[in-house]
């Protein structure tokens, strides 16, 4: 049984506002919280008799429909504490990092923290106007990857600023050289743009390797690939030279 | 101005059956209907005051809202009609295509579309059921590329059973052998499989080169890649080799 309060605050938690003054956010379906679960401590979990992962106030069907926000529920829905990620934690700088500049989709953010995942990459640094990787949409795009990579909002120039100088800033840009050929660090920091706008200027000054995905199609047309695209082949080509 | 038939016309051809019936789909924003245009005569255009790319009914902002199946509609909605794809036209045997074995999700399948052009890929076979590319989510995914890749519905054993023998039909499965280190011809199948349950069983033993991308996180963990995702990078790995 859940109470007309507890739908209201669930409800609530879709706003970003909400979610950072109650630091918490909601996790649905049997991955993705249970992915979640065996990092952070969930601070309730409602689902109906069909979850039996610990404890849980149960509801019914309708009253997992009425706080969901998935089209079609799937058993639980848990809500989490937003890890705290201190952004003055300096950057590991032996290891693959992504740095977002301006994601405005969070269904693509969501899959951006999947395929880092995928690839071992364990930090990723959002710029403050890349959309709330606790936005819900962007939670269950991530399919529990949420769980295994570190979301830091931090302003990217500073962040570029504390690194060793020439340390590897790689960019996709339109004049960039095709990445087959290029040689990539197993060491550095992978900035993808925004969906219309990708790199903003200030950013793009300090991207000192320059990378571009070809483009394999006839003719002078404008495509583009999404941005989860892009980095989900970006991440395969650094991680295809440590199996070479 | 446009008439309340117009409207639930329109509102109409969001199912499939209708579409069927009509033979005809509905797209949206200067992008799309500016890149489906050059290649299809749309049957009617309802666009505001800001669009001004040929003959349109005029509409207000606010009659665009009311057909519009965006959340943010923009200036134009067209009505196409679907190409007709004749399945026995035998596969051109030798160029890189794609087949869809049971894709579920019409942004997936709009994305793998986009994925196909950009990598230069003309023909994407779909199996019977496959999410259809003319559904509006489909057609918006595509972001203007359905008008440059051949969507064909078929029987995939079918098509594999025209096929000289040993024909190269290659599949990502999780007992194939890293992509990264096999050698990929520049004629083949690439088959990819449905988001829950991958290739089915009839078509994955006609599946004869079987491929894997490694995955590179710490641990021993149940993560996946979204198909659209893995589509990437497989279509990159075979572009790649044809660049050196």
């Amino acid at each position: 049984m859940i109470s007309k309060n507890q739908i209201k605050y669930i409800r609530q938690l879709e706003m970003k506002k909400f979610r950072k003054r109650e630091k918490c956010f909601v996790a649905e379906g049997p991955k993705v919280v249970g992915d979640l679960m065996k990092q952070y401590q969930p601070k309730a979990v409602f689902a109906t008799d069909e979850w039996n992962q610990g404890d849980k106030i149960p509801v019914t069907e309708d009253e997992l429909r009425r706080i969901s926000f998935l089209q079609n529920p799937q058993q639980v829905l848990a809500i989490f504490p937003i890890p705290e990620c201190d952004s003055d934690i300096p950057h590991d700088i032996h290891q693959l990092s992504l740095a977002l500049d301006g994601i405005q989709d969070p269904g693509n953010l969501g899959t951006i923290i999947r395929i880092a995942d995928w690839f071992g990459i364990d930090t990723i640094y959002c710029s403050e106007d890349t959309a709330d990787a606790y936005n819900p949409k962007a939670v269950q795009a991530t399919m529990g990857s949420l769980a295994h990579v570190h979301i830091i909002y931090t302003d990217l120039l500073r962040l570029f600023n504390s690194l060793p100088p020439s340390y590897p800033i790689y960019g996709t840009l339109l004049d960039g050289d095709a990445i087959y050929q290029q040689s990539l660090s197993r060491e550095g920091i992978i900035v993808m743009g925004n969906e219309g706008n990708g790199i903003s200027d200030a950013v793009r000054q300090r991207v000192n390797r320059r990378l571009l995905i070809p483009s394999f199609h006839q003719g002078d047309r404008a495509e583009s690939l999404n941005v989860a695209i892009a980095t989900a082949i970006t991440c395969s080509e650094f991680r295809r030279r440590d199996t070479q």
